[in-house]
């Protein structure tokens, strides 16, 4: 198919902080499509602070580099197919990058129902609500009663944990950013209460908000935030480590020190990539999408349009901006 | 009963590294025995890296206090009974600390059967060989042919860990301090490969010794030990964290800066407390003793004599100087 794809390319990888300087809009031709392949055109994408990661060092995934298109997970439609089982109009989750178009073998397609709106299925039935279920139930296996932290509380993937943690009868503490962020959440998502990391030091705050201490933590913020709930942990505490947002821009993360307590109190730390529960996604998101409809779990995005701004909005998740998914609407 | 009760009192706790004038040689009067209590002489003593810890604060026991009589477990012999179930003569573990009599109430005490040589019922059939076996097969979940890496592995611990491994098909790499030590680990203990942390930077020699990258990781050590580790850990790795010699004599501990890779290896850690699996010791240390009747466990002891030695024994055991289990023979 003729036309231009725009897509945003990585610069260089950062060594340290992220800038708009690492990455450029391009064009490229929109690409053909090979016996086997789809053609997609990119809906929405979405920007995860693990994306960051990518830009670390091989992962689960291999290393990005520079002059690469940025890679990132979207929804996408068919919009040519020379695959068997994929029509145009079907919807799916891609690795599409930070482009517009991108022609994929299909065999590594997913398809998704079509479901208003469109970007819940890459919001709360994606990676973000995944992440927040399997992490929460399967890592940290809360019991009803127990106290759950969770941090960056306010985001995406934290405001789930809390929710889903209230539907399962436990006590839920907040960590987040900003008077305003707070009384959110105990106000409308129902947490039992909040600590404000701009205005507060967390480990004394945590002590506070949890008089019986923490049997679950859900981090994903990582280093000082980390040790300061490690030093709170009951005894066989979990500790669910599921994105380092403090970490991810420093050269030399920071890390903790309060690794004596693993001993002293049993802790057990995991950390957690959501693909290893791939079989079990259709079970969550049914419950998820029970929870959902009768107003039990509540859910915001913070979505932008045009792919030249992904860069930008990606940096400002780094700096706390989001209220809820950040997601890029590309077409 | 009259006489002496010679005993190491605590002069103050240490902030830092510890030294002799932590402690002070004392005598005291031999207690006398109440209703339901028994009167024990202590025959060894057993210096743990552990001991340390309840010195920072308060762990799964209470945290000790300046003017006390140091803690710490010892085999001992009933030499009067004033309780139901006990006669004199019988031997038992027990809380006895660093002193030479001791009164306990009975409730609290474990038979043991007399068998030779005596010491081996407070080393490897003790903690030491109890710590190993539970902290290996339970909480690392080791299978035939993964990589394990254990630290201080020439220590009581480390050198059970590494040997149950082998027993259990795993390739085995130790860390130690030296070149006899690293020798020993493979001449004689049988371990694939050794690392001496004092003649190359760990986290390159751990590299060369485990080219499929590592499995289970058997902590004794803690901080830049278990950060090297950390980094050439296999996805789905398990680090056990049983032990952090390098950390109990620092003010403030130095922890790990690598938990990005929990995230991106999906790496699980957890702390070890040995009573947690009370119930189950019968069935480890049979195990244990068919394998050391077969001559296929070895076992080393490091013996010193007399209570008043027992400060710089104790002290030692973080400079690495021992080469087995320390015990004290008391009487």
């Amino acid at each position: 198919m003729a036309g231009i794809n725009r897509q945003i390319q990585l610069v260089e990888l950062p060594k340290g902080k992220l800038s708009p300087t690492h990455f450029t809009l391009a064009e490229a031709p929109i690409p053909s499509v090979s016996e086997g392949e789809v053609l997609l055109k990119t809906i929405l994408i979405s920007l995860d602070a693990a994306n960051r990661a990518w830009m670390q060092g091989a992962t689960y995934r291999d290393a990005l580099e520079s002059g690469q298109v940025m890679a990132g997970g979207g929804l996408a439609e068919v919009i040519e197919s020379k695959a068997e089982g994929f029509a145009v109009g079907d919807l799916v989750f891609a690795d599409t990058g930070w482009q517009e178009y991108i022609a994929l073998p299909a065999k590594n397609l997913n398809s998704v129902p079509r479901l208003e709106p469109l970007s819940y299925l890459i919001s709360v039935y994606g990676i973000a609500g995944l992440t927040a279920y399997f992490g929460l139930l399967e890592v940290g296996q809360p019991k009803a009663g127990e106290t759950i932290v969770v941090s960056a509380a306010a985001g995406s993937v934290g405001s789930i944990v809390g929710q889903i943690a209230k539907l399962k009868g436990c006590r839920v503490v907040g960590i987040a950013g900003g008077a305003e962020k707070c009384k959110w959440l105990v106000d409308e998502l129902g947490f039992d209460a909040a600590v404000d990391y701009k205005n507060e030091p967390v480990h004394k705050a945590l002590k506070a908000a949890c008089p019986e201490g923490i049997d679950v933590y859900f981090d994903n913020v990582g280093g000082e935030m980390l040790d300061a709930a490690i030093l709170n942990m009951n005894e066989k505490g979990r500790l669910i480590i599921s994105g380092a947002v403090s970490e991810y821009n420093k050269a030399e993360p920071r890390g903790i020190r309060n690794t004596l307590n693993f001993i002293t109190h049993r802790l057990r730390m995991e950390g957690l990539v959501v693909y290893d529960y791939f079989k079990r996604f259709p079970e969550a998101q049914a419950e998820m999408a029970g929870w959902i409809s009768t107003g039990r779990l509540k859910f915001t995005e913070d979505i932008s349009e045009g792919i030249e701004g992904a860069p930008a909005a990606f940096i400002g998740l780094f700096e706390g901006e989001n209220h809820g998914r950040r997601l890029i609407k590309v077409s």
